[in-house]
């Protein structure tokens, strides 16, 4: 049967085309830029680093490059409240660290990484390539990329 | 002209069926309960309640209950990483006060609040209700929502 103007066949719902179009969306079209830093450096420096870029995390590698841990401005703020000298207390000793960390890889679908946010409670999640030896860290996947994509699917020309 | 089985009729392509439904979605039905502290607490006290109620922002209202001020966990952490006693100085020092406040309602658009976040770069926003003398604070509208009604659109049934 050929639909005649002004009609189309879909035999779907409204909502099924929302959730269709939004099972459509990707990592890799809404990731920001990482912010790395070395598992050596101190926790001081991974506040001034979490300050000057302007982010809620950072990520922590070793000295392969390869991910080792994840530090957010939660971990930083329960360090700073610590009787511990803040300029010699490396950030391995609070960073959350592998395997426990929530990762996702740039063709993972946007919806699963939210849903990873919203189960464990993070803002922010490494987006990583898996190597022989490890994961390289590529992207940074947080609650501000997920709203961002809301705001733009809003705004979408049909 | 009736529509055979199978096909409806709509004139809207399925990209502006996701945006009109997007636009339905109001604060009332994604925002959290607030957590609120006295101006005249202490920032170990507000660090304190961050942790304890395991939120990124807090509220501050005056002694007549009305919204004074913002306090987020990055303001916190520069709190932290200054030379005063946290445990005698007041949040009100330190908190975005009004009018500097980024604000909704209940019945605005989630969509409204997601493009302030953005926009603003903030975290969280307080849903008031306006008063004859002031705000009162009745909510709390987070990424956090934002990243849920997300993940819910995805998920809704047809």
């Amino acid at each position: 049967a050929r639909p005649r103007v002004g009609y189309f066949y879909t035999g779907k719902t409204g909502t099924q085309l929302l959730a269709e179009s939004m099972k459509k969306l990707t990592v890799k079209d809404y990731q920001s830029i990482p912010v790395v830093i070395s598992e050596n450096v101190s926790v001081y420096d991974a506040i001034v680093t979490i300050f000057l870029e302007d982010v809620g995390t950072v990520f922590v590698t070793d000295d392969e490059h390869h991910l080792a841990g994840v530090l957010s401005r939660k971990d930083l703020l329960r360090a700073s409240l610590g009787q511990q000298e803040l300029s010699t207390l490396p950030v391995n000793i609070i960073m959350t660290r592998m395997p426990n960390i929530t990762m996702c890889e740039k063709d993972d679908l946007l919806i699963d990484v939210a849903k990873k946010l919203i189960d464990t409670q993070i803002d922010a999640v490494p987006v990583v390539k898996k190597t022989n030896s490890g994961y390289e860290v590529i992207g940074r996947l947080t609650k501000t990329n997920i709203t961002k994509a809301f705001v733009a699917l809003a705004e979408q020309e049909g």
